[in-house]
């Protein structure tokens, strides 16, 4: 059986692309993002109450992995990249049905002028992503400290220092606010966001992340990320 | 923009129909049933490694529920059935997307013969839902318990004592097997399923509630929930 699902909003996120997105949500709580609610779901009754909750649910569709054909098994980054496990054991965004699902911290609720505006934070969702459902995240029910996990039992711990390097640091430090990037460079590359399979074998790769409209230039050495320089995504004015 | 998902799967129940499903997961945790993958989804791969997690999430369609208008506000049954909030701040079935999501605990897992079939339990699922996706409950990301919760902060009390009848216990205990269903019949009435608008208005209605194949016969009296007769609800042998 088949089923039609419509977007009921879209997310604006410093995530521009796929690569360092956090590989589950709350990872990186310094990420702060906004779900937009599209027409004609943009009626502020439709989430009035929702302030009294902390956290909310997103289902959102994995919008790059569509019309991909599913394989039963997946490599997850937790297990090095080369170990497979079942695609339901996995949060892997190639999935039967690329549906997504994160518990996001519900920051504030705006409704002006038509537009109607949920400030989240702590996501793992890229730039564009369309949101299907979003509902209340209720503790007595969902948290559930106690249930055993297979392959990934607790978050990962840091796996880089952050250094940047005197240019980085001086064109960072030449932004209005400079605080959020340099929050969300440390968060996101101390992770080491590196493909699992390339490990060791490149290490002079230097690498892009695009986070806000900054394109992030490091590469890695003895355990260090080093950003090489931020060099401007696009002519529009520069974020943060 | 529109999304097409398929169908992986479906749930056995002891809930045939609405009318008494538990209004949270785990509300209710003698409530076992299945969920079996539907080819080309039933393949034993695709689950393996889903034995290292305990509870799992279910994505599923309120399949009684598509093709309906959406309304951005409804009343949930915590707050009686007369106070409005927004169904985006709501766990209500009549959603602009009818996308379900429950968390249960997963008992064991069948491969046997081409089935693929999953033992969950906590569930508040209704016989026949298709099921969209299956995902791993990750509790250091997903157990929150300090989050903050708008109307419905903590379960739900028992509101009503069940006290089954003679003619209903006699044939309770003519049962090979009493104990599930006189679970299931005791976790479901205790919770007063009667719908909010009804309260003390019809106090002699006497309501049917069809719990694997019994249809549950019961009325109200005095807080208590009293089990006039159960009646087979078809020709197959009756279960359990």
């Amino acid at each position: 059986m088949k089923f039609e699902f419509e977007t009921i909003g879209v997310i604006h996120s410093p995530f521009k692309e796929k690569f360092g997105i956090p590989r589950q949500p709350g990872l990186v709580s310094q990420v702060q993002a906004t779900l937009e609610l599209v027409p004609p779901f943009n009626r502020p009754k439709a989430v009035s109450g929702l302030e009294g909750y902390s956290h909310i649910w997103i289902q959102f569709v994995f919008h790059q992995n569509i019309n991909r054909d599913w394989q039963p098994t997946v490599r997850p980054p937790r297990l090095g990249g080369n170990k497979r496990v079942g695609v339901f054991a996995s949060r892997s965004p190639f999935r039967p049905n690329p549906i997504g699902l994160s518990v996001v911290a519900l920051d504030d609720i705006r409704c002006d002028s038509g537009k109607v505006e949920l400030l989240i934070s702590g996501v793992d969702l890229m730039e564009g992503t369309p949101v299907l459902d979003i509902k209340p995240y209720i503790p007595y029910v969902e948290s559930l400290p106690e249930a055993r996990s297979g392959f990934a039992p607790s978050a990962p711990a840091p796996k880089l220092v952050v250094h940047l390097t005197p240019p980085a640091e001086k064109q960072l430090e030449s932004m209005l606010d400079p605080s959020k990037l340099r929050k969300l460079i440390e968060a996101v590359l101390e992770t080491d966001p590196r493909p699992a399979y390339v490990g060791a074998s490149r290490p002079d790769k230097v690498y892009g992340i695009r986070l806000y409209d900054w394109d992030v230039r490091w590469r890695v050495r003895d355990l260090t990320a080093e950003v090489l320089e931020l060099v401007e995504a696009q002519l529009k004015p520069g974020k943060p």
